[in-house]
């Protein structure tokens, strides 16, 4: 498997951070999370004056085998739809926030069951038509696992080649709702019914019925148990792919934008492989999604924004990327009391 | 006392606002407060297709007698010092938000204890140089209280004459969490003890010094009860006058964005004059101040970001001012279902 060799930020920064904030023009602390963000793009960049470049939204899109088991609301052509959607019209829910805050975005095949036209701007990277179904073995295989964190890799070199140096993932992908809580239960130990939620709108009834069919899939498991293991037994072509992009991203001191429930596993995933990845994460929101909250938890995570936000598509964290250029602008443009010659207050 | 006719907006629009909003292309609900963002600017508008123009941030300075009794941490000197430096550099925490988000920013001095140099860009329109002390009476007359509230509505208009239809309040004025908690405690019934916070870092000894005040000054107020004779007795010029903007704006159908814990009091009083003010409201943030929460709930209101923000200045406001934007370009830009012929999901 593809080696990431990430190294954490410098702490000798952190504090000298601390000081730059402490002396601009507020009462000590009063911009809040802004403050805390502004440390996390600092210490990631490794100034006092960060700056943020050409944004882009990588959306990772495929199919997954165990829709099979009737566990989602939404049919399965949803996928190949939506996913046509993104690039076929700016009508989309990422495609209006991208448009907003300056993001490109790039819509990745990861492993759709459809054929795309060509030249429709999807970008074709299948590994093949939808992941085997976890009920009755591995998703994918450990060579597909490899191709899928080297594709996550090669479009984030592709964005850092482009100039970026803030990216978020997103994803779409019906039924991968599952694929994280499954994740989320072995990576924290939550028990599997805390870990699933309602996905797109699932009554009681179909909660009981996905929970079933999850926990039969998880007693089944017959894998070696190790992170990698688990990430391609149970996962989807579209979320290895983003945790080879966010891996790459921490290797290349890149800030990861992470989006809803399923980015959140995502980069829960990453870091059982690497646990330094956490370093480099700006966690966009906290959704409505039940386990959403616990996993963040998990990895003591500080979401941005608090919206109710449960579309994936990369949405959540464009959207709070406003947040991180204010953070960002305090740093860079904000006054320090001595140069304005005010009365330092608390 | 001048008088507002406030409408409330129709409610006709508002299921076809849902209708719409639930017809775009994403499971239904799944942008969340997004939506009900969405569903509010287009009841002030009374539009399916609403529009934001020319952001204005309008901030009003004051002194507050009641400095007098020491309660707060930060020196006087502040409001001047702070109130020049909001038009003499862009260096400040709501200087670099408006400069982000494209606000013209307006500095108004209600009553600062200063003279500032003319021409130097501060709107004068100084009542007088700070309220009197309100624990030996009322901090300013109803004639006072007049003109305050014509001045806001001044400034309303003139932002709305240069093509404004949204409009962020903010503050400056060293003490004026007092004249909130005060105000907050006689309009909701809170007990005055859970209106009061740390102001900009009090420590237990100086929340119980304030608090000791403050319960003083209540319990000597010999006034009409009325809430315009509350309002006069213990607000400031800034806090009046930002009453009066707000009342326009909304007899003017004009969004208000309401900024924290003292902007919160402001839109809280007057409601208390008007109660169909708060249909024109979007709450931009809850902060640290404690009893801000509380008073966001006893008006039902749901505020857009949770940052721990508490800078005052309209700083939380236009923070929040791209999470508005996104909500009314969902209602513009997005996709309907059928129009792209993609399978309706839930």
């Amino acid at each position: 498997m593809r080696n990431f060799r990430i190294e954490r930020p410098d702490e000798a920064l952190r504090p000298l951070l601390q000081q730059k904030i402490d002396n601009l023009t507020k009462p000590k602390g009063s911009l809040g999370q802004l403050e805390r963000i502004a440390v996390r793009v600092g210490m990631i960049q490794q100034t006092l004056t960060p700056e943020l470049h050409a944004p882009q939204n990588l959306l990772f899109a495929a199919d997954h085998g165990i829709v099979d088991e009737g566990i989602s609301l939404s049919p399965k052509e949803i996928t190949w739809q939506q996913t046509l959607h993104f690039v076929r019209s700016g009508g989309t829910g990422i495609g209006f926030l991208c448009r907003q805050h300056g993001f490109r975005l790039k819509v990745i095949d990861a492993g759709v069951d459809f054929d795309f036209p060509a030249g429709c701007g999807i970008i074709d990277r299948k590994i093949r038509k939808g992941t085997s179904n976890y009920l009755h073995g591995a998703a994918m295989t450990a060579e597909e696992l490899d191709r899928c964190l080297d594709v996550g890799a090669e479009m984030v070199d592709r964005a850092v080649e482009e100039g970026s140096n803030i990216l978020s993932f997103g994803e779409m992908g019906i039924t991968n709702t599952s694929s994280s809580s499954i994740w989320m239960h072995f990576f924290t130990g939550i028990s599997l019914a805390e870990c699933i939620g309602a996905g797109s709108g699932l009554d009681d009834e179909g909660i009981r019925r996905k929970y079933e069919v999850l926990r039969q899939a998880v007693a089944r498991y017959a894998g070696a148990g190790s992170p990698a293991d688990l990430i391609r037994w149970f996962g989807g072509f579209e979320m290895a792919m983003a945790v080879g992009g966010m891996l790459r991203a921490a290797e290349r001191k890149i800030a990861i934008l992470v989006d809803g429930f399923i980015m959140s596993a995502c980069i829960l995933a990453a870091s059982k492989l690497h646990p330094e990845v956490l370093d480099y994460a700006l966690f966009g929101h906290v959704g409505d999604e039940q386990g959403h909250r616990r996993l963040l938890e998990a990895m003591h995570a500080e979401p941005i924004l608090h919206l109710g936000l449960r579309l994936g598509e990369g949405s959540g964290a464009v959207c709070a990327y406003p947040i991180v250029e204010s953070a960002v602008r305090m740093l860079d443009e904000m006054d320090t009391f001595q140069a304005m010659q005010i009365t330092k207050y608390f």
